[in-house]
């Protein structure tokens, strides 16, 4: 769809320069952005006007890690320790899945409240269930999202209806890739071993393989609590620590996203930099799941590539705008409890991770600047009376802590109505 | 108003113990709670009933410290350090507040998003205005809150549009306290010292005195953070901490409750249960402020009376639901990051925190036991489909964590409707 969009625009320059440009125009050709303009310049006159009034216009939110089987449950059982939760919460509904109409039906709910959100692009787990798996990214693409689905690959340290076997496992990974591959053109196939204990290393090298063979992405695990790491290092002796454990298997590269990486040790974010790999920070599910705080100013500094993540159901909500404020508020308790030369993230500079940031997992996504994706979310935040005047920048601050009273009322992936 | 409220209840009956009653009863009768049923006694089947459905009803939430004036930039100046969000959000902002055609405008807002909220009782801060602080609590009044309102009391260190003039700062908040006591029979006037260094010692032992002398409730703040800790050591050198700079001058008793308590020091611990002072934890404002995180399983153990605040504006939301998850959130960061003694809040905690532990601040209030206030909400999740069956307690816990995608369709304040 080619169209031009007006509003109060709000976008990243750099990650910490946010840019506004009230009653500006944004346009769309071919699903890709021209730029943004305070005037609209002659030539595109003739283009479609959707005119978004006193709407907040800002590119679309990037979730980098998220369970959609685990959405179902999503906001309970938080009071549970990790292993507690994965045996009452995580592994019986995951287990759930194994019957296509439950799926059917939650992936339902799942796929409907990810239309209406303020995502536009994601990374999600989905359940080692193949034909569920299939079904829930056909639902994701006939919803006009993007993104990638994985089929988990776990073969030990599961229950038993969560347990792949032995060298099955990633045969029936390869064929679900080739055929979610050929199938879908937005949804795509992503390799995904659950985490370093879930995967035998025969699994993890087979897997390895069909991600150099296919030029495959992979999303996983890393560094995500302290036990769940000396696990690792029981598993694995022969690896330098978490990072290497997958390292090993070829699995860091540049189409590579691994969520949490709450204990790094420094020569593992040399190594996450180095192999250019993505971190999806989850700060909701780090407190829920008492993990900690992620060093994200850490890794910034030291040049790891940093997008944001809900981690539904380890996080209670798919709403990236409290992803968003949530970084920004354990960053500051980082900085006020952990380590005070680590300067708490700004408003800004989340927005950028949940847009920029994450967004360059997919090409070139999360802004207005020419020839990014037209993503584009609107706000309305009209329920937000203000007895005072407003910028544009506070209008999004506000949006963005108080995201539950405002309301995403268009949404545009690749230029193409999602929302309307 | 008697009637009866029939739905799922949820309410507690210790600290730890929720109770639930799914399709119960709760009866009012001359505004108190006379118990839950799970039939209905044939003694209240003449009272009118008001069905509430498959929604969740439960006691009304106790929001212990917020500032009215600030309602209007909640969730903006996030990235602002105290002493600059201060200068350019707060004075300035509680400065208009002289003009009361922008306090009507502005209290229309905020009474009005009271009114809807889970928020049936306050203590909330107006501004050092009188004549504004007078409609605030007219408007409340008439929006059938029940609550206190203070006067803002300060006298040094603040801008001058802000700063009470010596001997005049007592004078003005008895003229106040008198007219307001008399005027309003929900929303009570309460002494509003703004926090130590904003008054000498002569305005603390003038509103020492008004407290004994109407025998006056009392609000302010205590220990939020470490720099006005080292502020209030260096004007008060004759005071043994913080909490004794307000005890020199009789501020602490059952009817003061104090904000924060981040950093509270053993003796003063000590002395805020003796005082029987109640403690309002605000975890929002102190992540967003970079306060910290207050120790509040340290308070309980102590026997320290413990309710919450949304502390609006430094907490950016007056949704008390949110308070609740957020007090579990940060409690666990404090076990994780701070001291492994201090065992996490479980949302039952949190949700007694909320009702009955703030509650008790103003009486019996906060439960659906026999003789309680009855204040009441009825929440409706039905926005949250979920594929399978979930008892009363998840539906409550997800209605907290996940309380922007829930509606309030119902709220009675001393058996009086609020919202209907």
């Amino acid at each position: 769809m080619d169209f031009v969009l007006k509003g109060n625009l709000c976008y990243s320059e750099a990650p910490e320069r946010l840019a506004t440009l009230p009653d500006g125009y944004v346009v769309c050709v071919g699903g890709e952005c021209r730029g943004t303009f305070e005037t609209l310049p002659a030539q595109y006159a003739g283009l479609p006007l959707v005119d978004a009034g006193e709407a907040l216009v800002m590119p679309g939110m990037n979730d980098l890690h998220l369970h959609a089987p685990q959405f179902a449950y999503r906001g309970t059982g938080m009071d549970l320790e990790l292993i507690d939760w994965l045996n009452t919460r995580a592994y019986p509904e995951e287990s759930k899945y194994a019957d296509l109409d439950y799926a059917a039906r939650a992936y339902d709910h799942f796929v409907d409240a990810m239309r209406r959100s303020a995502t536009t692009r994601f990374c999600c787990f989905a359940t080692l269930h193949a034909p569920a798996t299939l079904l829930l990214m056909e639902k994701l693409e006939a919803a006009g999202l993007c993104g990638y689905v994985g089929k988990v690959s776990m073969n030990r340290y599961a229950p038993e209806t969560l347990c792949e076997l032995g060298d099955r496992a990633a045969r029936d990974c390869e064929v679900w890739f080739v055929e979610a591959e050929a199938r879908f053109a937005h949804v795509k196939p992503i390799i995904t071993p659950r985490f370093i204990p879930s995967c035998t290393d025969a699994l993890l090298r087979s897997l390895g393989e069909l991600m150099r063979r296919y030029g495959a992405p992979l999303q996983s695990h890393l560094s995500e609590n302290r036990t769940e790491i000396r696990w690792v290092e029981q598993l694995c002796p022969d690896s330098a620590g978490y990072a290497d454990a997958y390292d090993r298997f070829g699995m860091l590269t540049p189409r590579t996203v691994m969520a949490h990486v709450v204990y790094p040790e420094p020569d593992e974010i040399e190594l996450l930099r180095e192999r250019g790999v993505m971190v999806a920070h989850c700060p909701a599910s780090n407190m829920n799941i008492r993990s900690g705080i992620a060093p994200v100013r850490r890794l910034l500094k030291a040049g790891v590539r940093v997008g944001l993540g809900t981690d539904v159901a380890g996080g209670q909500t798919i709403d990236m705008f409290r992803a968003v404020t949530d970084a920004v508020q354990v960053s500051k308790l980082y900085w006020r409890l952990i380590d005070q030369r680590q300067r708490a993230l700004t408003l800004p500079e989340a927005f950028y991770l949940a847009t920029v940031g994450g967004g360059a997992y997919f090409g070139k996504v999360g802004t207005f600047a020419e020839g990014y994706a037209f993503d584009a979310i609107v706000v309305d935040d009209s329920g937000l009376p203000h007895p005072q005047p407003m910028t544009v920048a506070e209008r999004l601050e506000r949006a963005m802590y108080l995201s539950g009273e405002c309301r995403i009322t268009h949404k545009y992936v690749n230029g193409e109505p999602v929302l309307a």
